[in-house]
């Protein structure tokens, strides 16, 4: 409906716990105060319109979030809820080297509801997607008997081809961007706490920390990327790194082999693994939701590929291996060539 | 990832507890048996890949459906669940006059999940959007700690100007398709037992659980209406005419006059209140859930719209007020012209 009413200052003193209307009108002052682009009627309506590019492609993605399965509220402020529910749907869209544009929230959450809580919510949802020029434009809120639902749908574009998951070809090189084992090194800092991290410097335990309450997501480094020829297949690495690369083997027909001793591990990682006596290099393979983008290229671009990358956005790309002929799956060697069996990541059901 | 394999037929037999690998490829087998229209990629990478029609906008909705707050599984099965979440948001793009496409399901239910009900609940969605030529092309399934969450976000097009619910102007006459009051008491139906509604005659009972239980959203009518100038404001009916007209009114600055003696009220939901000793009218203006449409149009042309409406849907077109100057929101007036006061539909966080 357009900004019929100008954006105001945002609250987050605690307020009395609010009906669904009222609700409705916070997410809707949150969402329009970040309108976005070509959006015609963002929230208040039956359905959000946009205004696609013409001939480019669509993209669109939906990532649920759950209390007690993806988050715990001990640990996670609801602002951290929202950040992260946006920033795994943008890593989608990164993953396909599009960019983001419009975004749909689905939310359930117990009553009474606090609106202090939902502000805060809304609030990492804008704050996550600002950077990246996407907007808020349509959402269903409910009572929740169980915890706290998210549900983000994100809607992209690509002018020209999306990079995907089955275009990875043998002798290709396989490439991340970053570093990895961030993430699980911070679900493993919260749930040993300040003491057991002890050993471990305050600022690697809050850099690994933020990564896993607040990622980001690659949008920038998937649009340099996913408009590269020599990027052949793409995709976000979610899920840690075996089993993504065990995704793009499968839907690309192809092996693939993985230096162990050529991954890029995180420093604070390493620090926080050492002062837990853990191993960072599990982490870095199976410990999933980096956030980093892993491709394959052709491997005589690689060295422009990082160029051009470090120089547009400051992240780094390293080489890990190879994509072989098809055969079991991707195989990770250590450095003396022998091949070490790896942990799959995290697989709802079977958990 | 297009049809790697072919559509096999599917089973509703009972089988063990799934991994979310096994439910997710029982979920891209059902979703590819029905490919759609312009998915270049669908279930099975980071987002899905789609080619929007140049010039055309974009339609975007979205609505959770929620274990206890929504449905209840002793009287909803599986597939009934997933059809009225698909229904649902296909009746938020007709109320657009839009053109469903594509939808993505964000799942959440307990483990162990049974795969047998997963697909039921999948079959639902489909034969829900088959019609209509909507294809699943994304989603994304977790284990719930609660009940079953399922969130549907549908996508559209229109090639014309979509319909607002703030486009209604004073003089319009407000009209509704199809009849109200059935959803309601389907419910009623549903909660009063067999035993209950012993005096009703048993086509009429099955006829509004049915309505309750698997709506059918106005496609083909949106559609229609949706592409006549001289229909104003339109969206659908969900929330219940009281607050739906509600909405309009707010969304439009305009107020409106409802005529009770004129609403089309269900001859089945007649026929159930008699047996329950209630009242079909409140049903019809207070119990949501029709999914019929509500729209303002030029009066002069209500006639034009009916027969059109009638020969290509055979669905009925009933006028039953007019939109006034900016008052105090829907005054409802019975047979003598006296406003009555109207319940309003159901309220999330209000109880």
């Amino acid at each position: 409906m357009g900004a019929t009413e100008p954006p105001r200052p945002r609250r987050a003193t605690p307020r009395p716990a609010a009906g669904e209307l009222e609700l409705i009108r916070l997410i809707r002052r949150i969402a329009e105060s970040a309108p976005g682009e070509r959006v015609e009627t963002g929230i208040g309506d039956d359905a959000a319109v946009l205004r696609p590019q013409a001939g480019a492609r669509l993209l669109a993605t939906t990532d649920v979030v759950v209390e007690d399965v993806h988050f715990r509220r001990a640990w996670a402020s609801p602002f951290d809820i929202g950040w992260k529910a946006m920033a795994v749907n943008l890593s989608d869209i990164a993953g396909k080297g599009g960019r983001p544009l419009w975004a749909l929230v689905g939310l359930a959450l117990p009553a009474p509801a606090d609106p202090a809580e939902v502000e805060a919510l809304y609030e990492g949802m804008r704050q996550a997607a600002l950077p990246h020029g996407v907007a808020i434009v349509g959402g269903d809120t409910s009572v929740s008997p169980g915890g706290w639902f998210v549900n983000v749908t994100l809607l992209g574009e690509h002018a020209g081809d999306p990079k995907l998951r089955s275009a990875a070809k043998p002798g290709d090189a396989v490439a991340v961007t970053g570093t990895l084992g961030r993430s699980a090194a911070g679900l493993a800092a919260l749930e040993a706490g300040r003491a057991g991290t002890g050993a471990a410097r305050t600022g690697a335990v809050e850099a690994v920390t933020a990564a896993h309450l607040r990622p980001t997501a690659r949008v920038a480094e998937g649009r340099r990327l996913g408009a590269a020829r020599s990027v052949h297949a793409m995709m976000d690495c979610s899920d840690g790194l075996a089993t993504d690369l065990g995704h793009l083997c499968r839907e690309s027909r192809v092996g693939a082999r993985v230096a162990l001793d050529r991954l890029p591990v995180d420093p604070a990682a390493r620090e926080v693994a050492a002062a837990l006596d853990a191993d960072a290099l599990a982490w870095a393979t199976s410990g999933g939701e980096d956030f980093e983008l892993l491709l394959t290229c052709d491997p005589a671009a690689v060295t422009a590929l990082r160029d051009d990358l470090g120089k547009s956005t400051g992240t780094a790309l390293t080489v890990i291996g190879e994509i072989e002929e098809l055969g079991t799956g991707p195989r990770f060697l250590d450095a003396g060539g022998v091949p070490v069996s790896m942990r799959a990541g995290y697989e709802h059901f079977n958990g």
